[in-house]
């Protein structure tokens, strides 16, 4: 399975789409961060090139790096969510789209609290509309782990309807040093978004500075 | 903080019950099985006697164990969870209540279906009234590594909004060689008993005999 050439990392600015973006660049792979403005996105974007030393990351707005990008990452507030994914869907129809959203709601950010639909993927799904290939990760690992581009300690659970969509976001994800494995369908995405909520109440009463994260035990390292 | 003198296992002839109370008496704590019949519940605490050489266990129906339990642990499947937990209820009054329901749904029990009042944890709630120290845990361990005796390899996430009954639990899932870790407030219940099934789609795709659970990572070992 060969990887996408160019990776969009819609909300790549923020702190978990921008430790996404810093593996991606680490990982040699291109990299369009997307953003609100084609300002903040080219600065994010020319922070990451001095941090990292890979020249091809570059920035432009959300819309623009969705066109761009031969896979889409989603990674934006819950709040942002439906109105930034309804903002790209045209011009993501037939790629792979991963989507990190947690539903978390401030203040009360370490309780669960799911959407109505069950799920931020459900909503994901609606949003995009059906000529999206969709999945959703990334929601149990620490933004700042990522950035740093060493070991995260976790796994990254994976999920989607569409299993060869899903194949290939654990393939990628795998390339930029984490375990990635499949979590099953898409409505199985609100375990893990759920779990968020949990680790942020793990971290405070734990006082885990780093953030805890989750790997799954028993399975063979065959797999890892 | 003192454990409590006697343990009721509601269920207590099922696979996850019966994990549980091979555990507790394999602690040195008094058991009660609880089952639908007498006849079932002295049978499956005569085969735990002989299984783990200890002879304070024994068996009743299940609302006289819950009448006789200082603790009450409910392990019984969704399907049975409303119906069983408002028969106990009149004899948990004041009690802490320990339940480990996950929302299940055969045949497709690798798809998460969280139900409508957003988790088993609330539905046990609404079941067992305000009067009840409810508190949930259990829902990622194999049960047949409980039963074994053995290192269980992963962690048991405790929910509740009593914060003392949840310290309790903990203790005592700590008492049964398990690492046990607040999770939060009740609600936080419904991301532990989603990644049940997430678990098992984790389990059929990769092969895993013997269940995958999870372990939180970062946690200092000091908590352990």
């Amino acid at each position: 399975m060969t990887l996408p050439q160019t990776i969009a990392v819609i909300g790549g600015s923020g702190a978990l789409g921008g430790g996404i973006a810093a593996r991606l660049a680490l990982a040699g792979l291109c990299v369009v961060i997307g953003s609100r403005t084609a300002e903040r996105a080219e600065a994010a974007a020319e922070a990451l090139r001095r941090e990292t030393g890979c020249a091809r990351v570059r920035g432009c707005a959300n819309c623009d790096a969705a066109a761009t990008g031969d896979l889409v990452i989603v990674a934006v507030p819950f709040a942002s969510q439906d109105e930034t994914l309804r903002a790209i869907a045209p011009n993501v129809a037939g790629k792979i789209v991963i989507d990190t959203t947690v539903p978390l709601l401030p203040p009360k950010v370490a309780r669960v609290q799911l959407p109505r639909e069950g799920s931020a993927a459900a909503r994901a799904a609606a949003a995009l509309g059906p000529d999206v290939r969709l999945v959703t990760a990334f929601h149990n690992v620490s933004a700042q782990k990522l950035r740093s581009g060493g070991p995260v300690g976790c796994d990254v659970l994976v999920f989607g309807d569409d299993t060869d969509a899903r194949s290939s976001a654990v393939v990628l994800i795998e390339a930029l040093g984490l375990r990635a494995l499949h979590g099953g369908p898409l409505a199985n995405s609100a375990a893990a978004e759920a779990m968020t909520s949990v680790l942020i109440a793990v971290n405070r009463r734990y006082g885990v500075a780093e953030g805890a994260g989750i790997r799954l035990t028993g399975i063979p390292e065959a797999v890892a």
